[in-house]
C-alpha cells in the first residue's frame, strides 16, 4: 500500500529527522521525499511517498513531535474530487475531460457547472453531470450563492475554473478558500485584466503565455501555480494569438489539476510551493 | 474571398516573379507568401495566400509559365477531410476530436476506424462515425484491404494514424501515397521500433519526444513533419515517460494535421517542407 | 555574389510582383524571400536574398516602381559595425565578444565603452578597443554627449547596450534613432523598472525572462525584438533567479545582434518585424 | 558554514532517517535535501545541504550506520578543479572560460590542453595556462599518455572535453574513471558517430540537440548527464544546423560542469542521477 504524507509547519531544527525517524519506527519505507524551507517566512513544507500501512495513531504521533499548528495529512491515493466551472469555451474543460477519459489524471470530475448551456454536448459525451445556472436576472451575490450551494453539495477537493468568465464575489472565494484553481490567459503579471491577447498584440511581445493560480480576493493576483509560454511573431494577429494561447491554457490548466491530485501543491502566503 | 495557391516544380530563374506577376495581372492580392528552393534537389516550393477571385483559366495560365510537371493547386479554405485510424489509446484521437469540437482546426473528421471497439464511447460522444474492423482471423493484406476500402468510401484528403498500432502493408501505403500521417512515440531517428519509452529509460536519456511523419514503406522512416520533446529525469520510470510522452504525442499529432489543413506541408523526397 | 535587398513602404497591390519582376529582369536570382504586410498600419516589409550582381541603377529603378517614400537598401554581406556600451556586468558583453571570436556573428565590434573600468581585462583579451567614460562629476547630458561623440567617431550601424545601467537622455536616443538595441532583464511588459528579479521573486512567478528591444524615449517601452524565458521554482531566491536570468539575457542579446546583422529586423511603429 | 553531504549506497530501510537523525544529533541543520532510490539497481542516492560545522568523526559515524560500501563525502564549497581539453573550436571552451570570468560557476579552470595551438589567444585572454600537445608523430597511446600525465600533474576533479576531437584510449579513460565529461553534438542516441549535423540534415529532422555525458569505453555511449535541443527547418543546411547547434552545445556543456561543481551529479551504472 502506498501513501503520501504532506506536512507544513513553522520551521525548526531536526524536522526531517523527526518525521523520517517516525516513519522508520512505524515501518513506513520512504520511496520519495521533497522538502522546502521558506527562510523568509520561516515555514517548512514536506511531501513524502511511503510504502507500508500507517497505524491509526501515526498522524497524532507526528503532530506531537512537530511545532504547534502543524498541518499533516495522509493521502491514500484516492482520486481528487473536482467540480469544474465553465462558460462557453471548450478547450480547458474538454482538455480535462479527455485526460480523465484517458485515465491520465488521478481525478474524478464530479460535475460541470456553467452559466451558459453551450458546453452540454461536450460534457454529456463524457458522461459527466452538467448543470446550467444562468447569471441572468441574478445579482453576482445571488448567482455565486446558487453556484456555491451546488458545488458544496458535491463536496469536491478542488474547484477548477475552466475559463469561467465571471468575477467571483469575496463570499464565494472565502467559502472555498484555497480550493479554487483558475487559468488566466496571460503570462502574469503581464496583461492583467481583460483581453490579454489584444494587449499582447498591441504591445508587440514575442512570447505569450498562460498562468494557473489559486484564486483569492485580488483579481488575477492569487498564488501562481504554473506558467507556460509559446512564441509569437509580427505575423500573428490578436485572434491568432488567442487561438495559439488556447493550447497553452489547456496544458497549464491540466497540469495544475494534476499537481493538485498528486498532493504536490502547497499555498505559501501569496506564493506556492510546487514539488516536482 | 481568400485562396491559398500551392506550387511545386523544378527550380528555375524568375519563378517568383512569374507567379506573383500573374497574380497581379489577375487582380489577386498576395497577403502572405512563403517560398523555398531545395538547391540539392533543384526543387521549388511556394505557398501564397491570395485575396480576390481567380478566374477559371488562372491555373492553366500558371502551368503555362512554369516548368513542365509543375504541381499547382488552389484551395478555397474548405475543411480538410480526415479519416482517423486508431487502436485502443485515446489521447491522440481524443486530442483531434476535441480540437474539431473547439473549431480550432480547419478539418472535418469523416470517420474513425479502429481494430478494437474500446474507443467507441469517446468517438460517439463527439458525434463522429466509428467503425470497428477487427484484424482477428484476417491476414494483414485482407485487413488492410477492408480498412482501405472503407477509407476510400469517404474520399478523405488525409488519413491520420492516431496511435494505430498496426504495421501497414505496402499495398495500403501505396494506395494512399502521400496522404498518411503517423505519430511515432519517439524522437526519431532515436528509438526506432517497439517500446521506445522503454528504450529511452534503459539508455538514460534526459529528453523524450514524439515525431509526426508521412508514412512510406520504410518503417518509422517516412518524411518527418514535426517533432517535439519534453524533459525527463532519473526519477521517471518507463511508465512515467510513456505517460509524459502522451502529451507530446497529442500536441505533435494535432499540429501536423493543422499544418496539413493549412496547406503548409509539402513532401520533398524523404523530407518535408513545412511553411510557418 | 550574394546580396540582401530590404524594402519597406506603404502597402499597395502588386508590390511583390514589381520587386521580384525587376529582380528577374536584372538577372538577380531570388534564393530566399520574406514579406509581411501590416494591415492596420498599411505598411509593407520585404527581405530578399539575391544571387547575381545588381547594376548601379537597380535601386533607383526599384524606387521608381514603389510607393513614394519607400526605403530600399542593398546589403553586400559586409559585417555589421557595432559599438557596445557596458557597465560592470560581463555576461552580455562577453557573450558577444566570444561570438565574434567564434566567427558566429557577422558583426565587427569596433569598440566597447563603459562607465566603469572593471571590464577592461575581458575586452582587452579579445583585442577590442576599450574606453572608460566615467559619469562621475558629469550631468547626464554631459556624459551622454561625451559617450555619443565617441560612438559617432566610430560610425557604427548598431549600438548594443550590454547591460549598460544608465538611463539615456532623449538627446542621446534621438541622436542614434533606431540604432540602439537594449537587453532588459525581464519578460516585458512584466516587471518594468528596477530590480525585476526581485519583483519576480516577490510575485512568485514560475517563469522569468529577458527582452531585447530598440530604445526609444519611453523607458523599457521600445519596440520588442526578441524574448526568451526559463523556468524557476519556489526554491529559487531572487539572487538565483538573477544568475539563471543572465544566461537568458546573454542568449537573447546575442540573437538580437545576429538578427540585425542579417538584415532581418525592421522597426514598425512601436513594434518590430523580425523575419526568420 | 555550509556543507554538502553526498551519499550513495545499497538501498535499505530507514536510510533517510539514519542520515538526517545523525545530522540533527550533530547540530547540522538541513536546508535542502534530495534523495533517489533506483529500485531496479537497489541503489540509494542522497545530496544534503547543511548549515553548521561537522566534527571530525561525522563521516565515520555516518559510515557506521550505512550499508557496507557506502560512499559518503562532505564538500565545503571549495571550487571544483577542472582541466579542459580542446582542439580548434572555440565555443564550448570559450563558454566555460567566460562563465568563470563572470563568476557564474563554482569552478577553477586549472589549465587548457589542446592538440592544436589555435585557441591559445582565447585562453590567454582569460589568464588561464594553455598547453599544446600535438598528436602528430605520436601513437594514440603515446599522445594520451603525455596528455594524461600533464592532466594528472594538475590533480583536477573533472576533465572537461570542450569539443576535443580525439578518440580516447581505454587506458586514458580508465585512468580518469568517472571524471571525464564530454559534449557530443547530437541528441544521443540519435546520430552517433561522425558528422551528426550532416546526418540530421540528411534525415530531415525538425529538432537537433546536444548531449553532455560521462565518458566510458563505449564511444558516445557513456552515462548521459544533460541534453538540450533547438528547432530547425527545411531551410536550414547542415552548415546552418552546425552553427545553431553550437549554442546548444555551449549551454549544455556549461550546465554539466555546473552540476558537477554543485555535487548534483552521480553515476549510476550506465545512467546518471542528476539532482535539481
Amino acid at each position: 500500500m502506498n501513501y503520501i504524507l504532506t506536512t507544513q509547519c513553522a520551521d525548526d531544527t531536526g524536522l526531517i529527522a523527526k518525521i523520517t525517524g517516525l516513519c522508520h519506527q512505524n515501518n513506513l519505507n520512504i520511496t520519495r521525499n521533497n522538502e522546502f524551507v521558506d527562510k523568509d517566512a520561516q515555514r517548512f513544507f514536506m511531501r513524502t511517498e511511503l510504502e507500508g500501512k500507517p497505524h491509526s495513531e501515526f498522524l497524532s504521533q507526528l503532530r506531537a513531535v512537530l511545532p504547534k499548528g502543524a498541518k499533516v495529512a495522509l493521502h491514500d491515493g484516492a482520486k481528487t474530487k473536482v467540480v469544474l466551472l465553465a462558460t462557453k469555451e471548450a478547450h480547458c474543460l474538454g482538455g480535462v475531460l479527455l485526460k480523465q477519459f484517458e485515465q491520465a489524471l488521478n481525478i474524478e470530475i464530479l460535475a460541470v457547472i456553467a452559466n451558459y448551456p453551450d458546453l452540454e454536448p461536450l460534457v454529456k459525451g463524457f458522461n459527466v453531470p452538467f448543470h446550467v445556472i444562468s447569471h441572468e436576472g441574478l445579482t453576482r451575490s445571488e448567482h455565486d450563492k446558487k453556484v456555491g450551494d451546488l458545488i458544496a453539495s458535491y463536496t469536491p477537493d478542488i474547484i477548477g475554473l475552466a475559463k469561467y468568465m465571471r468575477i467571483l464575489s469575496p463570499e464565494f472565494v472565502g467559502r472555498f478558500d484555497g480550493q479554487i484553481i483558475n487559468i488566466h490567459h496571460s503570462f502574469l503579471p503581464a496583461f492583467i485584466g481583460a483581453k490579454p491577447y489584444h494587449q499582447a498584440f498591441e504591445r508587440g511581445v514575442k512570447i505569450i503565455g498562460a498562468t494557473a493560480h489559486f484564486v483569492n480576493n485580488e483579481l488575477d493576483e492569487g498564488p501562481i501555480i504554473l506558467q507556460d509560454v509559446t512564441g509569437v511573431t509580427h505575423a500573428n494577429t490578436a485572434q491568432m494569438m488567442a487561438k495559439m494561447g488556447k493550447d497553452v491554457e489547456k496544458t497549464v490548466f491540466c497540469k495544475a489539476l494534476q499537481l493538485a491530485s498528486e498532493q504536490k501543491l502547497f499555498i505559501n502566503g501569496n506564493k506556492t510551493v510546487v514539488f516536482s
